[in-house]
């Protein structure tokens, strides 16, 4: 009889749960399976011996716990070293755990890899998948994954309502949104263009080097032409060195476990761009908001695709482990338009490595996306996309006025 | 044949369209109407004579528009004085309106009360009806005011996120909630509340004297307590002496027209109190969001209760001013749980007047919402609620540890 065990890691997303409850119900189903257990708060979880036996969870209960957002089981910062590694397949061995699936990103996979690098060195009977999630969009070998169509459905409706919002009152309006390496996620505020001169306007990725007087040259551009801008920007803006713009203007950095700065949680970086406008442009009336926690956690904002896609990576992580007998990290193929299919992809090919946006999807001018970029993202964001619509400008003649 | 003006003023919400198109459509019933105009930008567009013919508008389009949030005629932050609106009523007449129809706050309602009075004075045919709007939801008579659900339910749903969110990842989360002076929109994060533990924890609101060492004690408390904690506080939190804490940290405080201190746009608030928290608790993990624009303008998101409320006042005013023959302002009455009535207020009870929460609504704590709120906003939120789940606690013991 086999045991099983389920972590989640790294930043929640809208859609984790569904891997997590796809991995359960369908390990479930397999007779060797004798108990299925989940790890409180990722790798800390298993390191503290903190399991929940999912085998007792009623499959109702999942299938709510499912469509809820955020990591059910809780989620952890660490990133463990090769110690921390070997504590894990210590425990591992003492729970005669014989197969791990883990959620998460691109240090949860490495994970994976040194785990099941133990456990091939020990002679364990060990089984570990990484399953892809992040809303970053940044796993190499993944045409997307799960988590990323959700967060992005939530950036383009939010400025879809942004952009509304700044034509009924004129003025600078500028949000900052998440993504450290990858610009996807800010890429995807372009989706809620639909009339031509909507916002917005200008988008800054932290593909393309972010030059504070040519921002304010496209900003002062816009304005002339529409007496209005939108912009979109990304928390990794940087400069030619690679310094963040958050960190040139940041008195206090503070850095989280992996080594990486601070973005998200502050509004500073909205509020120093929206002071450089003032202050060059003379414009007055300036807004930035920062779309923080709630771009990856609200509820209630969810692409039905991708809650399709993000159970079955659970459903496949399990299938490729007990028929597959094979370690790896689920990879999501597009076919066609829009189809998808999976596969089991070697653990060194996608562990801590980063992917970026493609040239194809960027603008020439660096701050637009091109329609390569829409083609990708528009069958991700599901069905169901609000849609905004205007009067016709019917203009009565004045009376009084010239 | 009678001539109908509509206008839209102040912030924007997420139905505002429902009643602009609910007085147009109205308004095309009546035979004796022969033109309904729409002001582009409120008072503004009127001034400067800048009106669109809605009645060449299809009924089609004008739905689209009504589901639109934000204001599809474009508002104004323009506060007329009795000059301004002597102008206002001087286009007017030029015009050859009879029935003018504002929708806005109070300071809007204000607005109509000054031109009312105008148009008695120079003994001119006008209808002036004030359509309530904001999602301060701070208008005196009103049970409640259009475009206050919507962005509650966006609030609860936004902090059911937050509190999945910072389950996950425990620490201190806090979110910056629009309101200057009356704390509803804040208060209606608790309603996001589900398990015994899930915050917010703490809800500080512009109706108590915030103190600075006081919220340190409470944060700490609930970390003793809980291991995390998540906050929610309005924009308009102030001292004692009535100095918004904005105000007190802020360097630059830029005013609007209305000699209002910007307290939106501006992640200023959240990161000095995470800051406070971070030096005086010395806890790493504090996160600070500031909801900004997204919360009153975000599409997809929106409550059909308060839709079709939205909707009615529109239609309401017409009637009043038709077939009433009467100036005023249209006000929500609550009669059951949960219906609804509609009347015609004098212009002078509400014009210029705010409204705060009542002591029966928050806790003796004053960080904290009763059932008596509770049941005041509940069935305001709408239909289709979402609803968050988790997985019990049936734990494993543990095999090497203590």
């Amino acid at each position: 009889m086999a045991k099983v065990l389920i972590a989640q890691g790294g930043g929640p997303t809208a859609v984790i749960n569904q891997s997590m409850v796809g991995a359960v119900l369908e390990s479930r189903k397999f007779n060797n399976v004798e108990l299925v257990y989940g790890a409180f708060h990722g790798v800390r979880g298993i390191v503290d011996e903190e399991f929940l036996d999912l085998t007792q969870e009623t499959t109702h209960n999942l299938e709510m716990v499912a469509n809820t957002p955020s990591s059910a089981l809780g989620s952890t910062r660490d990133k463990p070293d090769l110690k921390y590694c070997q504590e894990i397949f210590k425990v591992l061995q003492a729970h005669e755990i014989n197969y791990f699936f883990y959620i998460g990103g691109n240090d949860s996979s490495d994970t994976v890899r040194i785990v099941s690098e133990e456990a091939r060195k020990a002679n364990y009977p060990l089984r570990s998948v990484h399953i892809p999630k992040t809303i970053d969009n940044d796993l190499v070998e993944n045409d997307h994954t799960p988590g990323f169509p959700s967060a992005a459905r939530f950036v383009a409706q939010a400025f879809i309502g942004a952009n509304l919002d700044n034509n009924a009152l004129p003025g600078i309006y500028l949000a900052v949104v998440m993504g450290r390496h990858a610009g996807f996620l800010t890429a995807a505020s372009a989706l809620g263009k639909k009339f031509p001169d909507d916002g917005p306007h200008l988008i800054y990725l932290p593909e393309r080097v972010f030059d504070v007087d040519k921002f304010l040259a496209d900003v002062k551009a816009t304005m002339d032409r529409y007496g209005r801008c939108v912009i979109a920007v990304s928390e990794g803006i940087h400069d030619a060195d690679g310094v963040p713009i958050a960190v040139k203007l940041a008195k206090d950095v503070e850095k989280d476990a992996h080594g990486n700065v601070q973005l998200s949680g502050t509004g500073a970086l909205a509020d120093m761009l929206c002071d450089e406008i003032r202050t060059k442009l003379g414009v007055k009336r300036v807004r930035g908001d920062t779309f923080g926690y709630v771009q990856r956690s609200f509820i209630g904002c969810v692409s039905d695709v991708d809650q399709r896609e993000a159970r079955e990576v659970g459903e496949k992580a399990v299938q490729y482990a007990m028929w597959g007998d094979s370690d790896g990290s689920v990879v999501i193929d597009r076919t066609g338009f829009y189809s998808v299919d999976y596969r089991l992809a070697p653990l060194e090919l996608v562990a801590g490595k980063t992917k970026v946006m493609p040239d194809e999807f960027i603008s020439e001018s660096g701050t637009d996306v091109t329609d390569a970029f829409r083609l990708y993202l528009r069958p991700l964001l599901g069905s169901g996309m609000p849609d905004a619509y205007r009067l016709r400008q019917n203009l009565v003649s004045k009376v009084l006025g010239g």
